[in-house]
């Protein structure tokens, strides 16, 4: 039986906690290839990571091309005992599948596989495209050896996607009320001021830069960065901390820290953003204070899947099974959907995201059934569309 | 021989570094009662602090009372390998007696008694008045075992002083460049701003305290306390350090804090400038920012000797014998003034304190000389007043 209830069972017992893959991309190559796909197991590494193991299966030539995503790692189960049944059991309960990665994101990926093998046997076995699985076993971790690596090594192969479904649990409380079109870069900086060390009792001989950070962080959160976007919410600068260190009152401290947080949509990109910040820090320190931005390396830059054919089927599908609209969502935090973005239109919609990392997380076996039947409505739409 | 130089020598030579007395206030105790003085020593103590040597001896019953206060213990010597001259060995070479406490403030000590000798002897053994020596062995180190208790057991026995002269090195380069008069007071607190802890992406659910406690940094140190008085320069706050310690880049941290010290002048009282300032931060809170301060315990109260009488007299002798024209100044670190000044009008008048505290602590015996003659020339002019 390739169903989806199945095929997540399957998964669930492999105990395959970043960086172990303990079978689970075994249990998917056996599928796909008896359904003839051509599967590729590609190993990663760099120094000081694990290597870890990841899958591409594609079948058909021709485009369109359309890629269901995701990871088959899951974060450790926490305290097993804690669990009602056990984190690697796949037990079914009361309607209930239990176990790690249920709904984060083994559950998605079932369903996707059990969707296509699906739509391939009522097809004569081809689909009037592509499809391809683009699966990897890094994504709870560092995600260094993972999708990002994954996209490189498809496209110097000549790969080229013409639209991705990852399967991440997007829906917040029920099947159907979310898909995650987007989301906004994120970046962090600490903002660094330099006095002049002195004696309280002698302020002129000094210059005390608390003060001065506290102008700079005032006016750099005070003006807003954008007012949102047709996808986004407004851009948003957080300070997160500020820092001194000095324990001696009778001293006014020669320098000051402060670390901040931003969080940007669409009318920016990593670079413009920097240089925005720069100009109005440079603005708000004259001629006076002496201040600089430390920049730390972000790889979350902004993305979005602009609403239009593509988002519109997966609308209707989850319409037709759920009769609910999904919101279509730019908020929320970080998954692989940043580095897919490069390569073409990404959707996440997947389970719902309830129990994920939890103890006892667990999906409805009705929702399997029914993800399943929405991917399978995406792709009669989307090979219906030429 | 009473001299300033050898009462000098015998006090360096006593390794009175605090909480050790060595001998030195025997020194003195031996000197007094000779001359006719009532010498009291008195021990003070409390938990967790050692047991401190004092004395008070007094000549004259009558008003005007004049005493001379001062301390006999010393910091530590450092690296007394250092040291040209054993820092405990009163060696005198080229001109220059040598020694821990030479400037700091057993020299000065040794000119106040040997003036005072001076004066009996030419004045039939007895002041027109009193003269009396308020000598501590806690003043370099906590300072809670010295002056504040010998003052109030002097008071509980009834004794009244019209005026005092603490022996501490004043000019700053040169003998008779600097009378100090008085000091600002200090006063040392932490601001408090709690916001509500959240994360980054979602700032709608929190309230970020970093940016509010920067509002108030700004507010309270943009706008001056006062804008100085006849004897000092402006009141001044500053903040010395900020510090909020979160490592997380993606949460709003739920507090701040800010540490501030306040060196003020005569314009205000320790309450009333408390009561200033949290009515400035009370503004610049407004309805929406929970802002509080924790004050600081302080026994640096603002005190100042006016100008008059007997500064003229102080003046006059310092000219008599120096050629110069003193300074008087309300600047610097804190001293035993600060206690004195709520019995009686303080002045400090003493060595140069060039070399204090360091290694090779030195005076001239120049400098010895002439500010016994200066004393002498305090105790002329003060009991010929009347
Ligand atoms: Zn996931
Ligand atoms: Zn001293």
């Amino acid at each position: 039986m390739n169903d989806a209830v199945s095929i997540a069972r399957d998964l669930v017992r492999c105990p395959s906690v970043t960086p172990a893959d303990a079978g689970a991309l075994g249990v998917l190559e056996r599928l796909l290839k008896d359904a003839g796909f051509e599967v590729h197991r590609v190993t990663f590494g760099e120094p000081g990571t694990a290597d870890i193991d990841n899958l591409y299966a594609r079948i058909g030539t021709e485009a369109p091309h359309i890629t269901f995503a995701g990871h088959t790692d899951v974060v450790p189960p926490g305290d097993e005992a804690a669990w009602t049944h056990g984190a690697f059991s796949g037990d079914i309960k009361d309607g209930f599948l239990y176990g790690r990665g249920a709904v984060d994101m083994k559950g998605g990926i079932a369903c996707s596989v059990a969707a296509v093998l699906d739509y391939l046997k009522d097809n004569g076995g081809k689909p009037k495209g592509s499809i391809s699985f683009l699966i990897t076993g890094d994504e709870e971790d560092v995600s260094v050896n993972g999708t990002i690596k994954l996209l490189k090594w498809c496209a110097e192969r000549g790969e080229k996607f013409d639209h991705c479904v990852l399967g991440e649990p997007s829906n917040v409380e029920v099947l159907g009320d979310c898909i995650k079109i987007g989301r906004r870069g994120s970046q962090s900086g600490t903002l660094y001021v330099d006095g002049v060390q002195g004696h309280v009792a002698y302020p002129h001989r000094a210059s005390n830069p608390v003060p001065d950070i506290s102008r700079l962080i005032v006016a750099l959160s005070d003006e807003p960065l954008d007012h949102g976007s047709a996808q986004f919410q407004a851009s948003n600068l957080e300070f997160t901390s500020i820092d001194v260190g000095n324990t001696a009152s009778n001293v006014i401290p020669g320098q000051a820290r402060a670390k901040f947080n931003i969080r940007y949509n669409d009318n920016h990109t990593q670079e413009s953003l920097r240089a925005l910040v720069e100009e109005r820090l440079a603005k708000a320190c004259g001629n006076r204070i002496r201040a600089r931005i430390v920049w730390e390396y972000s790889n979350s830059n902004v993305f979005v899947t602009k609403p239009g054919a593509f988002t519109d089927l997966a609308v209707s599908a989850i319409e037709e099974v759920t009769g609910r609209k999904p919101e279509l969502s730019t908020s929320g935090g970080t998954s692989d959907a940043r580095f897919i973005s490069s390569y073409c239109p990404v959707i996440e919609f997947g389970l719902v995201g309830q129990t994920m990392h939890q103890i006892d997380e667990r999906t409805p076996v009705s929702d399997l059934e029914k993800l399943t039947r929405i991917y399978r409505g995406v792709l009669e739409r989307y090979f219906s569309q030429t």
